[in-house]
């Protein structure tokens, strides 16, 4: 087992490259917030648009586009139950599940159009529906983001025996193709490539609605701009509570979209040097 | 009769648990909000989730929902119109009146479902129709929260009456089970297990549109996290208070967003020493 | 002509009594803001509840209700094309005409329905719909707020000779009762009890749409809770400007918004020292 | 070519005259903002208004309505599937496009009703349609703001001739009138009046969605208001990035709203000095 540090953060957030634009910093899709749980598609977007991503799409209840315009008027809208699958091919990543609601025929539409080279993240309802029904995974790389309750569901590893690393990798073997693991806990770990890696940071001032659809949100910001793709997520992961905690000196709770909102600032700070932009030519 | 003072907030504001989650803080269902006083059910929201409830749920008038997700994402929403009797069987806390209007269906679905370990806020137009029909209080632990003219109403303590202790007390006792009472006024008195709690902080610069409908929401989020009910609703509607006193002294008047938006920072102030975070093994 | 200066400030702005509740500072009923010009009745709402009324109702478009909730849940609505009588019986104070459009019926229904003690308003939409009908005022208290072209409109005084303060006098007679006119120019003008008041603050930095919807927000809070009623508009009318011009030694233009936003710490500095809170008694 | 600095906007951004109203700054309307992308007349609205254009309209899709004024109740709304042709006649600049999606009747719709006297921003949408379609350009001032891919299309000039300045003047003329070209990447250049104009500001923080957007409404706001037109572009686009160059020395990624927000306090540094207000005679 590792424990992270802000060392992910250092070596993951880069300094983006002059000769680069919106493209660059990749597509998002998200899928989520049903009409009741709306609030959980914005939280998503905040969480993606504020680390960074360059362009994000929420497929949602109409019902949200409003609010979440009122919010973020960066992002664009599409209507999940209409047909989109033209949006869904010009995506790096696609992240399914917060606040969906029972929509299997949204999630069974979604996973039967992703491709080989998109990244896939599996969040709240998506992995619900998962564990309740004969669903194939498809061939792309996969994130899941479950929390304990989920984590018994569809990995069918009782909470009690999710503190052993044993229990939790063989539940995982399961996946195929074995997804990236965030199993959110008040010690979240992140199972990625035969090695544990365990959070240092956060605490029970995150205790609260919304926590983990805005993670979810961050890593799709996160893993459609940097690589490796585990340590896109470990940084995500990390720069999560790391805010948390930083806002947590000052705050009794800190609320999702407090702490997305902060994203912009604290990844400023482990910018790294690379190579300087190339001076303009007169 | 006892005065309130900030040793209610380091008594009832506890440092939070490591081994904890977003269900250990309580889940609170708001019911309120008509098509023309939705604003009282948002408010509501800002206080309970800006106080730490862990999940809150608003079922109100769906033309309210895109309102309450720009202000709010963290909330979820359900159409009060519909059956929720699902979701209310999951909570700890129900608060149901605030701009609800006169819609006697609901307060008496809400009322028939409640069962004996939720706790029930009831204020606003729940009072009020509470006062006008023949309805049976369910069998659990009360909240009323009146304003003088509704405690007139429901309490049937003339107004000018209502400064006699032995006069609200003698009413009280016609409700079964005997409810705490929250009698607000310019010098706003908690009843509660025989003993009057007087506020001493607060003043004429909360007279505005709103601010019950905050207070209310602040109890329901305290009495989600904290024990016992007593000091819990004595410590929300003393920090209600306590943070527009502070705010007052730049501020004409105090809106109520303005009051909930500082919740998590005045709350801090007074988290108390509680057993320290378990460190993390390796 | 009198200069106003901030001396009408210190002798309006009064410390509130201890003794008051919501119902003090007055019930203000707005009513404009059509499908295309929702925005000036939201910005009216910003106005009169950031100035301290007691409580603020909107009855505007139903489309507007979310925007208006959005910003500002602290006030009620109502569609203004249902039968609003009984609430419009409740108030202290109507503002109508704020983007409202050409709506003659909605004009027409909340005359008829004025009652004698009721401060009335009449801005925008409404000036210019009684411009161009026959439509007897009431006889209650009246306020106008035209800006020169609106005043060309139903003063019947060309733009040109509004700077002759007889002129403005003379077409003043025309209107029984005799109405307070707030002349909104680059030099705004109060027409008061045979006085005129020259606003001495405000700039140019002001000219943007919507800081007219403010300033009618602005006049009907304080209306609605100091006395005596000219006082009430010279105050209102100065700290708008004096806000603004505050605001633009660090800013090109001054927002309508963000005037409206610095109302509770302005009128916090001109709060005069009144009769002390009451101690309460242990 | 010449590299712009911060000159420009000494010269542009001038300081407002008293004798001057909301009508003297320009009207500007904005038609863009389909169902699916109304974040994007959200941002083009946003910088317009805050750069301090008079009056700000906005035709767009009426699920847009309430997120604008959630966000902006300074601008007003109209439907753009209904005609608009009066609000047409009445406004000093349009901007079309931003959002738009494939709507060629409602850009055929403003093309054909353009004056010779008004000013004609064509972005996003507008430019990919007028590339794909054989549409007339309106004899007026014209404004284009590509960015390269949109340039490739509508200029014919594929992405990587875009740096040979002959190639991108040649395409140029095919355009009738001659348009002032916005042509945006990471080394945006405007090419107007026989002059290349290579900014020198920004950076690779800038790369997210709905840049492009607050861009364009921020030229809008300041052909509404500032002369010669030329001048008046440059300013907007040299504003733009200075802006977010200032922001992200503390932010990552510097997002579209939260640039035009930091408009009227940028502004005002460089408001020139101007003839002095008048004295207000007593």
């Amino acid at each position: 087992m590792e424990i992270l540090t802000d060392e992910i953060l250092k070596k993951v957030i880069q300094k983006r490259a002059s000769a680069s634009h919106k493209g660059t910093y990749g597509r998002v899709l998200i899928v989520g917030g049903s009409a009741n749980f709306g609030g959980a598609a914005i939280m998503n977007a905040l969480g993606a648009v504020q680390a960074g991503a360059g362009l994000v799409s929420v497929a949602t209840d109409p019902s949200n586009f409003a609010a979440l315009h009122a919010q973020l008027p960066e992002a664009m809208v599409t209507d999940y139950q209409q047909d989109f699958s033209d949006l869904m091919a010009k995506q790096e990543v696609i992240l399914i599940g917060s606040g969906l609601g029972n929509q299997l025929d949204i999630l069974k539409r979604v996973l039967e159009r992703v491709q080989k080279n998109q990244i896939l993240i599996l969040d709240g309802s998506a992995l619900t529906m998962l564990s309740q029904n004969p669903i194939k995974l498809p061939d792309c790389q996969l994130i899941m983001t479950p929390h304990q309750m989920e984590w018994q569901r569809i990995g069918e590893v009782p909470i009690a025996d999710q503190s052993r690393e044993d229990a939790n990798w063989e539940a995982l073997v399961n996946f195929q193709p074995e997804p990236i693991l965030v199993l959110k806990s008040n010690h979240t770990q992140v199972y990625a490539e035969n090695c544990v890696h365990q959070l240092s940071v956060g605490g029970p001032y995150q205790a609260t609605g919304g926590m983990g659809d805005t993670l979810a949100g961050i890593i799709a910001g996160f893993v459609a701009q940097f690589k490796p793709l585990k340590d896109a997520v470990l940084a995500a992961t990390y720069i999560h509570s790391a805010i948390a905690e930083e806002l947590s000196k000052k705050a009794f709770v800190t609320l999702p979209t407090t702490i997305s909102a902060q994203l912009p600032y604290y990844m400023k700070k482990y910018e790294a040097l690379q190579p300087e932009d190339m001076p303009i030519k007169g």
